[in-house]
């Protein structure tokens, strides 16, 4: 108990300085941005050969405690992941500024000026798993955008997040942005105490599996910035073109099962069902796809039947559930009761009902006749993505830099007061968009 | 327990209607939506006498109650309130269409388009105290808006809920908008079920009391539209002109004080402390402001003592208190401590000084050389104020019809997939805006 209260006092004594290192970040011109940026390259450059041996040892350490493979293959930095990740740093620099871009600008009246305009959040909160070049993205996202961040990484990657930390907070001593900008957290009680400090942290980003993004949106009243599930759809309509069909299903599915963006569930409209499940099954199986379907499906096909749990599975692997549905309308239905509002998308040659699927699908991409694999930010042509939203509110969908700013309102005047505006004699506005 | 049980399913099968009655008018046309509107108001405008009766029978018990007069005269309706009412709703048609904007348009590559366009949230859930018109106000902004709205009044105000509500549905009998698109709950154990319906309810908007406001935040994971604090500062620079600074103060405390973006306490700069505390104290006493201040400010005016308690306190009365800072710094950090987030001002002659404070300030609003009673969306240009949101991420501020939309991103191909774009031969995408 004693413990815990004085480690939650540590990090709120971390967070108020993290964010008063944040605010005067956020007052910093691009170049001074920019530079601390390049700085952080370059000190990532001349310490790679400790980065790599850090890195090896929690590689080292996780192979005795017999991690998985896909969790190791995350975790190993090596040379070329290195490399690569200091490239993505210096992309960071050419990204266009996302502080200061102004939205709205508008003369009130003579004299008295509103404009909003783009400032960072304040300080982020980065949760991920093992992946250790997440934080040197993240860290340079949130500079470029005018934020702090306290990082939270899994405890196989403890000896490359420390290195990493160190070096980044090094290279920023002979930048204007102070190395209290960046913050590390170790032990695992920590990740508890930092979903309470809504007062300090402003956006919390999680990166890791369902499990772990679904406890971190239970347990903060903070913003999360992420997606627990993808359940993506597609529906193959009527009038689809059978060929364009299969060529998607099997894109949709195959490319990166493991995707957030790779569909689960295949609609399938009953008229064209007889034709196009024996293709369709044929290709997917040629893939390695294991099908499940429902009744109706299954008088086509010799598969296993899929439950209502296969409805809201997602699978991330090669297996697909397939449904025949009798309308558009009962698609559209099955989506927005099962879809996880990620992405989902139609095959069709009618422009009408295209636009229906569209207008009435519940979720963040809407897609027709093209793979649910594009829903990606760097596909989208942001630069950078910072995370992918299934939530309602903007920011939704895969998110840009855009997605580590908000707004502010400035108002200017020469001693303007609203009794002018107001009572018997009041002034109108102008509101003349400058 | 049978009953919430019961009630919670009824709940949740309203929710459901209302879910699908505002998908349908999600895809309606401008023009059907207005029509919807015009027919609100025409049903409202047809029986007036009806719901000016209904709307006394409310007033007649609530005062056998002996509710205050303050909740009276919001809870009362009458026919001039009902008349502007009306106006208002007609005034909505006006309003330019929130939904089908375009803030993106990208080719992707060659036939593959992508645009992020607004559309509906979906479904409200609008829980307001006494005022009836506040109904008849968020229908019409919901319906323009292309989303549903389950309902719940204060139990003051249940006759002219249920008699508006049921005018509303009946014109909405004649148009292409459902009338299940519009649901009034009468119960009080209603709320906390329908704060539990995250499935089905996209946004929470409070009109009512902070403590109001802060019960539905504390107990909803559905993002709400609102803000429970309304602490705004106005900080008088060293470099202030001070007849400017009087004028602002007066009219940042008395126009309204009751309003959420009236001023709670004035941040003197020490070296005017001497002059400006006198001739402020006497501006304030002369419009019966009563005054408290920290220790230096007692130095110059005989006034009681503003303990930690008042930095945190909304009066929303003609009180204020008053802190003698030595720096612009100490302005600003007491501000980010104590503040709302909602709007703070400073009055100065130096343009660096006021950059500085609204750079650093955060806050929805930072403004410079004016009151701040100008934060209101109809103030701003909006057309319509849905509330005021405190909260770090957009919509931030006062929020006009925007804040009812969403996006949606939409991408249309020719059959393309991700394949195409990956691997060693990978094409390159195009990104060119449109």
């Amino acid at each position: 108990m004693m413990v815990n209260s004085s480690q939650s006092l540590l990090l709120k004594e971390i967070a108020e300085k993290t964010a008063q290192a944040a605010r005067n970040l956020g007052g910093l011109s691009l170049s001074d941005r920019n530079q601390a940026i390049e700085a952080i390259a370059q000190g990532l450059e001349t310490a790679s050969v400790d980065i790599i041996t850090a890195n090896e040892l929690d590689c080292q350490l996780a192979a005795k405690e017999g991690i998985s493979q896909p969790l190791y293959n995350r975790l190993k930095l090596g040379e070329t992941k290195l490399k690569a990740t200091i490239k993505g740093v210096r992309d960071v620099i050419n990204l266009p500024d996302p502080v200061g871009h102004i939205s709205i600008h508008r003369e009130l009246d003579e004299g008295l000026i509103l404009k909003r305009v783009s400032c960072p959040l304040g300080v982020l909160g980065i949760i991920f798993e093992a992946r250790p070049e997440a934080l040197i993205q993240i860290t340079s996202l949130a500079i470029k955008s005018g934020n702090g961040v306290i990082l939270k990484g899994g405890k196989e990657a403890l000896n490359s997040c420390q290195i990493l930390v160190k070096i980044i907070r090094e290279a920023l001593e002979n930048t204007k942005v102070s190395p209290d900008t960046v913050q590390l957290l170790t032990t695992r009680e920590e990740i508890r105490n930092l979903l309470d400090l809504e007062e300090y942290i402003d956006l919390i980003i999680p990166r890791g599996s369902n499990e772990f993004v679904r406890f971190i949106q239970a347990n903060t009243s903070i913003p999360v910035l992420g997606h627990a599930d993808g359940i993506c759809h597609l529906y193959i309509d009527k009038k689809a073109d059978l060929e364009t069909a299969i060529s998607i299903t099997v894109d949709a599915k195959t490319q990166y099962p493991a995707a957030c963006n790779a569909i689960e569930t295949l609609l399938v409209h009953q008229e064209i069902a007889a034709e196009f499940l024996p293709k369709i099954a044929e290709a997917l199986t040629s893939h390695q796809v294991k099908l499940k379907g429902d009744k109706l499906t299954q008088n086509y096909l010799n598969i296993e039947a899929a439950t209502e749990e296969d409805w809201k599975t997602e699978y991330s692997d090669l297996m697909l559930s397939i449904k025949v549905v009798e309308s558009l309308e009962a698609a559209i239905n099955h989506i927005n009761i099962y879809g996880s509002k990620h992405t989902d998308a139609i095959v069709t040659e009618d422009k009408n009902s295209a636009e229906r699927f569209m207008n009435q699908v519940d979720a963040a991409g809407v897609y027709h006749n093209c793979s649910t694999r594009f829903a990606d930010g760097f596909r989208y042509g942001f630069g950078a993505e910072v995370g992918i939203s299934t939530q309602k509110m903007p920011p939704r969908g895969p998110v840009g830099l855009e997605g580590l700013v908000t707004y502010k309102y400035q108002v200017t005047g020469k001693g303007h007061i609203a009794a002018t505006y107001s009572g018997e004699n009041a002034k109108s506005f102008t509101h003349k968009d400058v």
